[in-house]
């Protein structure tokens, strides 16, 4: 059943009592602070609750979870926060993914599994809702709750530099810190840090950017050799996608990439007048004008450069005859 | 004399007309963002105003003066804005250097020039004060002054993500998407755009990168030939300087620089244990606990190296013992 609006959202769970939290698997700043911080409003309130997600807790968000009694069930009822799809509760999906009582999620796309839901694809990070959900159950945002929920915030915005951010992302941004969000300490811990693995990839990945088409194309290569040789981890190669698109005069930034099973997908992001959609639509991929994937199925990494290197050229020679 | 509030200097402000606003030299997205931004209010309020500066504006930039009108004269009044020390005004000082009526500045370094000064040391952006300031003028805020205000505060907080960020700046910030200002293509053109030679100035930064003291120390290189070989302008190395100190498990990032006069200079970030100002300190140089500078006048490069490196060292064998 689709929920109409945060008051029956809220509701509900103060209905609830013994709840259990589940975080998607490989799990973000998003997901993890909307599970803390509805878990420390659900305590502040005298329940009994506890959050939990399928893959390990990046050691970087340990503070989310400082100083949280833990519970060990049985659990009446389940909740699930930032999960658009049950198959991304991972390994916990057997076992909780037919059993969701509440899914609250900011994904337009969210496929519905659990028996209400709660949408709300406007808002830029699931901890937007959180945040008006606890306020609507009459929670007090004390500064750690206001900590885990500037960590989703910052995390799926960027840190309030992406096209999702909206004047409500900023004003919650504003309300959090005036609840004692240490923001300065976040950001550091968030954005300021990089291991020397990643360091090296990036270098790596710089080293390899080819340009193509007189600079209205650029390539970043991702190969498995590269996470194997620098020993960075899959979340520390997110930021480097963004690298072919973001230099000057390039309108098709494409990266490769090799995933574990060796097979390769290409992200690409277009600028006016390319449209990165069209040029994916050719290997029978698709997303948007701005950023769209396919795959090369079947290819090495070689083949899929060679096929998707002339087929960008052909179509820059269209768009620029 | 300094002006006790925002309203003293919104009376002055409305009693002047010819207006001429200086912005500093090697201009910023703040000092231009502020001057635009009180131009255009101004201009709204049926004044004749303009807006120089020093040294020519960085391309990116054009869009802050796009449809303003020209105005050349004569200039009853003048206004500076986010302009600490009068010598900042660089090209500028000799003629009007000691003609300045009004200084609106955000630095609480701010050495006294002007007739009278408004200084807000709190805020974190020079646009926080015009923001506030053009609302107690009686300004209706449009959507260009909103751009030309989000321009400022978004550059001088690295988006949201510097220590000087507070609740007011993300409130303002959430006005400013309110009246209309294009927050997402801001934000491709200010953060999401580098130039071929930035790419490589970084990557050959990056190759340099050296690390000490067992990994707690890391020190990067910017020679002038950095910037000779690739053509990265100065103000496209400055992210650069930032790479040496966001290094995972590093307390004391060093970045050493030649200036265009072949004179060395260090800036040294810190981490606790270590204190930026007592490492340069030795070195007759000085700062904050997490940031500070030195310099090593009649050294090479490679002289500077060796010197900074041995004390470094010397200093974090006697934190770490």
């Amino acid at each position: 059943m689709k929920i109409p609006d945060l008051k029956t959202a809220a509701r509900l769970l103060l209905d609830f009592d013994n709840i259990l939290i589940l975080c998607h698997a490989s799990p973000d700043g998003d997901t993890l602070g909307s599970g803390s911080a509805l878990l420390r409003g659900l305590l502040s309130l005298g329940k009994r609750a506890a959050c939990v997600c399928g893959d390990e807790i990046p050691k970087k968000y340990d503070y989310l979870f400082e100083g949280v009694p833990l519970f060990d069930g049985p659990y009446e009822h389940i909740v699930s926060v930032d999960v658009p799809d049950k198959k991304l509760l991972g390994a916990l999906e057997g076992k909780y993914g037919d059993r969701v009582e509440l899914a609250i999620d900011h994904h337009g796309t969210h496929k519905p599994f659990a028996e209400n839901t709660y949408v709300e694809g406007e808002c830029a990070a699931n901890c937007e809702i959180i945040y008006l959900l606890l306020k609507e159950m009459g929670v007090g945002i004390t500064a750690e709750i206001a900590s885990c929920l500037y960590t989703g915030l910052a995390t799926d915005t960027g840190c309030f530099r992406f096209a999702n951010v909206s004047d409500r992302s900023h004003e919650i941004a504003a309300q959090l810190m005036r609840a004692g969000a240490d923001v300065a300490e976040l950001n550091r811990i968030l954005f300021e840090t990089k291991s020397r693995a990643q360091i090296e990839a990036e270098r790596r990945v710089l080293e390899g950017l080819e340009y193509f088409a007189d600079g209205r194309g650029a390539l970043a290569k991702i190969p498995l050799s590269l996470k194997r040789e620098t020993g960075a981890a899959e979340g520390e190669l997110e930021g480097i996608s963004g690298i072919a698109r973001q230099i000057e005069g390039v309108v098709l930034g494409l990266t490769l990439k090799e995933r574990d099973d060796g097979s390769i997908k290409a992200s690409v992001r277009a600028n006016p007048p390319a449209d990165a959609s069209v040029l994916c639509g050719r290997f029978g991929g698709g997303g948007h004008t701005g950023a769209a994937g396919c795959s090369f199925p079947g290819m090495s990494m070689d083949e899929a450069e060679a096929a998707l290197l002339s087929e960008s050229e052909r179509y820059l020679k269209e768009l620029f005859p």
